[in-house]
């Protein structure tokens, strides 16, 4: 493996026009190879040394450093495998501790290396790609591979690529604070699996994203892909949902494939960043149009029809069997001046266009790429450099030679009509992406604002003095207080047992609604003292019987790798059937609160259909909000649910209807309980 | 034009190792072209001709025809554009009656032409693919010519090729017709947009899919792309949700890119087609592992984990680096040898296997090739040949000879291990989709077996006549008739208008629930008639009270393309919101009832959970194919919907709550009336 890292950064340095640092070989030998000079330790080469690349066996690798370290060499890429990500734990914490030691900074292990084109300096066994604007930065090696493989297939540029395998000591989140201040880097391709520090990862994919747009792969969507990375690199996954929320939070773009990503990637190098949603088809064939504007609706592009006026000036020079729609079809007879002349009126309209050409053998498919390349200059001149033409030429092996010409020429070609228009809604995405990356991801954590409740009714005065709306309640422990309070609150009643013992209250019949007068409290009352016999009973809270409001509930939990997550959705069958609901890392401003609220399907029910009064909105994101700052005020908060809570009409705010709260304590406490004594005895 | 055909042809020729028939020139002056002899009539070449193949200018193909005919010329393909795809039907028209009076069959106008390999015949301007398996049958010529560059690219043998274009004459009809039946073709690829007569359609497509998978792509899904195949072919494409289940309920296998049809194409020449669902991934490289199997898991397939002893029989020969879920990753020191004896472990136990390598330079995947094809062999031999062994061996421009290699001896490769686990998903399907292929799609239509009713008195009357249960139920027309009926029918009821001009009867407040006694009745019957006066009031229908059912809706409606239509679902929000409705060409068995109820994602609430019971499921499935028969033994019906139906528990049936019936007269009826006396007038 030395042999062929030598190779490669020779051959790397070979293409470079300026003279590039020399390359020594350390092995027990002292042997030289492909005419670099041999040491037997990286200390005896006498000159100073920028970066050691360390191919050996893993035992070996501490020494290494060390020798590194007395050298004074500052940093190391570890290309060598057998560390945590097999298990070898205690060999990856002594890797940590001799660089350490040594004062000395690295990625990997288990790493296929580090490029930086600027420097020829190719480290590295995947394909040594072209100079360029992307930086690639992945956990997997073969990942990386694949982009740097298409990237010279395709002719993409690349600025820097690292691959940092198990980030025993640079991660993601140091190669991302980098890439934000990297000046020859403009577009950022990351693929995770797991990430360690979920808000550092947040707080630094903002700082990139405010600057340059993040195409993101994040693995292990499914349980399938998430044993994988387990068993890959040694760490757990998060809730695939909460890793979706997280990257949306923080203005990056996430694709599903590496294809994507790297359409995206080389789309964006291109094209404006401020670029809109409107896009025209120009095509000389009907089918492929066709596919590409079903692709473009479903991305969420507009593929409208031109207005009166773009088409009567398309009708000016095209014959009247070309269709005007969107695609706009130019049929096997378009020229390239035709496609000049569509696409220079389009551009007039719309925010960018697609020049799709299927050409057959005998097409002259030069000319078609001469007519879009005017065009796209064109634009670049006569606009304000915010439109975008791109190209779908295509068969490869015919057009070869017209997609060199095109991309010369900064317009990007894609593999089909539909890869580019699923590129052009990306690069449409970043804009709005970025504006709308959340609030900062690292808040300050109050001092404990007191001690966390148990009971239900100690847990809405708590909700009360949080700023959170809890109906009137009263606690009542006999039989007169439950009187005293269902006459002052007014029939008909909620009564709801309390112990603490009792987690899951309607599941044992401690919940009773439309309690209606005296008689039925005093034998409602009984009913529940019984449940709650044996079982710490304490009383019960009485509320008033709320109806005619929409239920919806608001959720907040702890992700391993993201801290409080907050989720709202309108619970039941919603959340059962339809998984209807949003997350967002807590805590949230009112304007992501409202995102959030639209992001569901049923939000329509909040806005009012089928008769029903429009919701108070307003209201619920402010409570949004409050609730999910509430992790941060009270560090011992674990999990806190209240569902229902009912949502008035505009103007009328809600009420929370029930809450759950989980500390750590009573966490621990709750575990204990059920080994001794299980719930379903309480009854 | 002419001048490439006859170049094209003649290069396919020139490949054929026996003769080929000679090519003949016609053109106004006679003249003949690369070595070809030309005549200026057909009628003089004076020697049999099997086809011609017209690239003539529009206005002179009748004429042509003509010529032909005189000749005796019984097939064409005609090339030449102009006609009804640029709204010149009338052109088109004269080239259908010429050819009619020729005696003549032609595909086209408007196409890219036809191939048929076996026969070295290749009058298109596509490019020529290599012969093979595949039938390519395309709406859009361009799309057909990209399947065959990648045909050509990718080694993917061709039977036939046809653009039917304009299918002015031939159609996809009569070509899946012809393919059923061709020994040549084992898999047919089709492309459509629109399809002229739907049920004809779907007959001829359950004739092939019976005996070989048809892999399908209907463009138009969404809006934008379903205005641009109105332009491209003329033809407005009918609802897409109406073609998906007719596309299923032929045995046919949908697909949304070209790409997906070539893979989808690749896989089926290769592999069994009993494959079953659980797959393992073996690969060097764990990212394109993980995204593999997240792929996997998302398009259906069984991506388990291997078991115990599996797991053991590859520990023996695996080193303890090398992850052994699943996927299962040998990491880059994988040998030929490792992937032979891995995926042979894993497919005793597995029904297909992929392995991926993604290839650095310096790797040696010749030999990882000779190992995977090892495994394939052995599969073959060991087992009932009911196993699949598939590769994803990238990137292409590194491992070009191994994929080849592969493909020679009957592994697949494909793009991306994505595209492999996408492309077995397919076939695992298959077996299934031609299984399920639905009853006969053209029922013979009964003699109109009575009058079709109007009001809803007489539409329930009729349902309970054709087995579709309804409640009891009165029709009053006076006061004393209402209180009669009220208490026969025992209080609480329901009372709703009946009047032949209100359709709406809830808008108007029509429908009056839970009257509960001879004084609320009277009243609101009063309430009713003077809702209903000016209306043609008639009376009041009365039902009985129920509560406590599960509401669904069964709908029926016409296809301008398929003709009936039979919709189900829960209704309310669950239709307008999440349109979780599900659709089935009229009419469907007991089989088809099932999967189309378990379709919707609400069918959880009919199987009973959170505490409800579970649905008389059996009774909803009988009620659903006597529905889905009604338009066939009523042929006026024109519109029905059963909304709200109730559904009660297991074993105790179902009721129509409310009818609509829309006859064809009817709703020429209510168009008529909507000019003359607005709805709202009623009021």
């Amino acid at each position: 493996m030395g042999y062929e890292l030598i190779k490669q950064m020779q051959a790397g340095g070979s293409d470079a026009r300026e003279e590039v640092p020399p390359i020594y070989v350390v092995n027990p030998k002292g042997q030289g190879a492909l005419g670099a000079p041999g040491y037997d330790a990286v200390a005896k080469i006498g000159a100073p040394v920028d970066l050691a690349v360390i191919a050996s066996p893993p035992s070996t690798v501490p020494a290494v450093l060390r020798d590194c370290g007395e050298a004074n060499v500052v940093a190391a890429a570890i290309i060598t495998a057998g560390f945590s990500e097999v298990g070898n734990d205690e060999a990856e914490r002594g890797v940590v501790e001799a660089a350490e030691r040594s004062g000395l900074r690295f990625v990997g292990p288990n790493c296929a290396g580090v490029v930086n084109t600027s420097h020829y300096l190719y480290p590295t066994l995947e394909t040594r790609p072209p100079a360029g604007r992307v930086a690639v930065v992945a956990q997997s090696g073969a990942i990386g591979g694949m982009v740097l493989a298409w990237a010279k297939q395709y002719r993409l540029g690349i600025s820097k690529f690292v691959s940092y395998g198990n980030a025993a000591d640079l991660n993601e989140i140091d190669l991302l604070r980098y890439l934000a201040d990297d000046p020859e880097t403009d577009v950022i391709a990351l693929y995770v699996e797991t990430v360690g520090h979920g808000r550092r990862f947040m707080d630094a994919l903002q700082t990139c994203t405010r600057r340059k747009p993040v195409v993101v792969i994040k693995a292990g969507r499914t349980g399938a892909g998430q044993r994988a990375t387990l068993s890959h690199t040694g760490s757990m996954a998060g809730a695939d949902r909460v890793y979706d929320a997280a990257l949306r939070q923080s203005g990056a773009l996430r694709v599903e494939s590496v294809e994507e990503m790297f359409d995206a990637c080389k789309a964006f190098v291109n094209l404006p960043r401020d670029l809109g949603r409107r896009v025209a088809i120009v095509t000389n064939s009907g089918g492929p149009g066709v596919l590409a504007a079903d692709r473009g609706e479903e991305v969420g592009l507009d593929v409208a029809q031109p207005d009166p006026a773009t088409q009567e000036a398309l009708s000016e020079f095209l014959p009247g069997h070309c269709a005007l729609g969107n695609p706009i079809d130019l049929t096997v007879q378009g020229t390239g001046a035709w496609y000049r002349r569509a696409l220079s009126a389009l551009l007039e309209r719309y925010d960018a266009a697609v020049a799709i050409n299927v050409s057959t053998p005998y097409l002259d498919h030069m000319d078609l790429a001469r007519g879009v390349c005017q065009a796209a200059e064109e634009a670049a001149t006569v606009t304000d450099a915010d439109k975008a033409v791109v190209a779908a030429f295509l068969p490869e092996r015919i057009v070869a030679e017209s997609v060199a010409y095109l991309e010369e020429r900064g317009v990007p070609n894609f593999a089909t009509g539909e890869r580019a228009v699923a590129a052009l809604s990306l690069v449409s995405q970043y804009q709005q992406a970025e504006a709308t990356a959340g609030r900062d991801v690292i808040p300050s954590v109050a001092d404990r604002a007191g001690p966390l409740p148990v009971l239900e009714p100690e847990a809405m005065a708590w909700l009360d003095k949080n700023g959170i709306p809890v109906p009137p309640f009263r606690f009542a422990e006999t039989e007169n207080e439950v009187l005293e309070s269902s006459r002052e609150l007014g029939y008909p009643v909620v009564m709801k047992i309390v112990s603490p013992q009792i987690l899951h209250k309607s599941d044992v019949g401690g919940v009773i609604l439309d309690v209606s007068g005296d008689e039925e409290a005093r034998q409602v009352f009984h009913r529940l003292a019984e449940i709650g016999s044996g079982c710490d009973f304490r009383g019960v809270v009485i509320y008033p019987m709320i109806e005619d409001a929409q239920e919806v509930l608001l959720g907040l939990s702890r992700d391993p790798q993201f801290g409080p997550v907050v989720a709202f959705g309108l619970g039941g069958i919603y959340t059962e059937i339809w998984q209807d609901i949003a997350l967002r890392v807590a805590p949230i401003d009112q304007d992501e609160a409202k995102r959030m609220m639209s992001e569901i399907a049923s939000f329509r029910l909040l806005e009012g259909v089928r008769g029903e009064p429009r919701r108070d909105l307003d209201a619920l994101a402010e409570v949004l909000v409050r609730f999910s700052e509430l992790p941060f005020r009270y560090p011992g908060l674990c999990e806190i649910d209240l569902n229902p809570v009912f949502l008035f009409p505009e103007g009328e705010g809600l009420l929370v209807g029930d809450v759950r709260v989980i500390t750590e304590r009573a966490d621990h406490e709750r575990d204990a309980e059920k080994r001794e004594t299980k719930e379903r005895h309480c009854r």
